[in-house]
């Protein structure tokens, strides 16, 4: 599949993030939010369930798999739901029936996607194209327009306070983004040649750190390259998997800045000192000192997908096993 | 560490559960329900989670590992929430952790460990000390008591009626996993004798039966026979890891009763049309003809994870590697 550039410009970006904002202000009985999709978007979803999950005073949210979702058939589905959808093709069709489902229970439908003409799009109520594809916005991607989305939402129904530190701070990704690829390049590289045998990578983390771990282990690595993979939540370690810990079991493991920094941490000591093979990517390198404090935890991980993709580049070069290619998907009916 | 039997009397369970249950109907404004744990325990609360999430009218439910929600510090945590929490031991520290900050936020707590006098036991209000070890009996032990608990709490909160449904069904678990067992013995022979030298074995499902594919991948799997798993969620799996299926890669995959059946069934047509290692388990073949239908694709995880049991008997007995072997835990501080 050709990757195509699809420029919803700036400002009818903004307007499509306001209209959506506006309609969930202007809905009040909304009590709860459903964040929906498949996949790498679904990991998408992860972070923004944390954000609900640690700041949200009144508003319920949970996550879920739109396949999962739709099977459910929860009663609870209603006009006082807010649904969050995210495809980035806008053709994932767990995710087109998840937003007909809630639509036609009355739910509030927001839909994140690239292509505004999509499935998906004609599907939700409400929705967001953001920018795909070469020369595309960092400030203008799907995850940081998401974010800005609930945040502002937050603002609206809870008094937050956060939306314009998040807004600040999506500003300055092109920027931080572009430091950060610089500044771990040579190591994605020196870690892609080191791994480029290896049949399995484990991904490791906990709280809005958690879904950058699961998009690398299951898109990442099993889809995109072929490797083995799993993503183990940091709390979780220590009841079960950390048995496999060998010291040549390679591990990625993440250090974030959010309130789960020290469950991170723990599983971090322990890893290192048994495995040879971790690669620790710590937030607090990513330069991070313009964005506010009392947003940085959340924010940071935009910052680790787009450093692991730099390391997801660099496996793929030393593996020449390049990140498009598929054996089964674009290949067959499933 | 030796498996000590500690029989809490049927008389004593029955007056804990029926305690508990009281208390939540007692406290009128509980509006959500938290289930938290670790490792195995966090694989019982995650059906819980489920039959919540598909069966609730009104009540909020979340599913979280400990130190993640003890992390969270949720304000949303409060004495309109009832925390129900698991320790095996009663002694797994975040989970006590996590006791404590819930009822210090004013929450009603209820915790299922086998050990009454336990530091978790201590730490909540409510406790119900389920049977363990040599002589248990199927219908006392911690999963089929949550779910009797959480579905006569749905009975006295929403008018669910099932609660009598789950009661009867529970009642007759004692001959259920006797005959499960019996059924799937040599089967699970023959498979443990097949995957004794595999490195990797993944576990599938989706619904009320994920915690069971979760449980085995990251218990019995990676902690109990140092082999490298994850427990992939079957509306996951086409959206990424999928990729890594190939003729040799092996899978046991469940299909379940639940509404998520059609899942796990799209899952298991493509896994095993593209892999020839694949060991499907259908609680089809579960004999629950005499369980209510209305129940019973929730009580069908209760077999999985004993026909499950079977097969890590099995791959134990074929690998020479006993169960209860462990290199970290209970040899070391971590």
């Amino acid at each position: 599949m050709s990757v195509t550039a699809l420029f919803v410009d700036s400002t009818t970006i903004e307007s499509q993030v306001a209209e959506a904002r506006q309609a969930v202000a202007a809905r009040t009985e909304i009590s709860r939010v459903v964040l929906t999709a498949c996949g790498g978007s679904y990991a998408v979803m992860q972070p923004i369930e944390y954000l609900f999950g640690t700041k949200a005073k009144t508003l319920e949210s949970l996550a879920l798999n739109a396949a999962e979702f739709t099977s459910r058939a929860s009663s609870r589905v209603d006009a006082g739901t807010l649904v969050i959808l995210c495809s980035h093709s806008g053709t994932t069709p767990e995710t087109v029936e998840a937003a007909r489902h809630a639509r036609a229970r009355g739910a509030l439908t927001v839909a994140f996607t690239f292509d505004p003409s999509s499935p998906l799009a004609e599907a939700a109520e409400y929705v967001v194209a953001y920018q795909h594809g070469e020369g595309k916005s960092e400030a203008h991607v799907g995850p940081a327009l998401i974010l800005r989305l609930v945040a502002g939402i937050l603002d609206d129904r809870e008094q937050a306070g956060i939306g314009t530190a998040i807004d600040e701070a999506v500003a300055q990704l092109p920027v931080l983004t572009e430091n950060a690829r610089a500044a771990y390049r040579e190591d994605a590289d020196a870690w892609g040649y080191a791994s480029r045998r290896d049949p399995l990578i484990y991904t490791m983390a906990a709280g809005s750190n958690y879904g950058s771990a699961y998009s690398f282990a299951i898109c990442l690595l099993q889809e995109m390259q072929w490797v083995h993979s799993a993503a183990i939540h940091a709390g979780e370690y220590f009841h079960g998997p950390f048995e496999i810990t060998e010291e040549d079991v390679p591990f990625i493991a993440l250090l974030g800045l959010d309130e789960t920094r020290p469950v991170e941490q723990r599983a971090v000591d322990f890893v290192t000192k048994h495995s040879k093979r971790v690669l620790v990517i710590d937030a607090e390198s990513f330069g991070l000192d313009s964005v506010a404090s009392e947003v940085r935890g959340i924010f940071a991980h935009l910052l680790f997908n787009v450093v692991l993709r730099a390391y997801a580049d660099a496996l793929a070069d030393h593996r020449g096993h390049p990140l498009s290619v598929r054996r089964y998907m674009w290949r067959m009916e499933y």
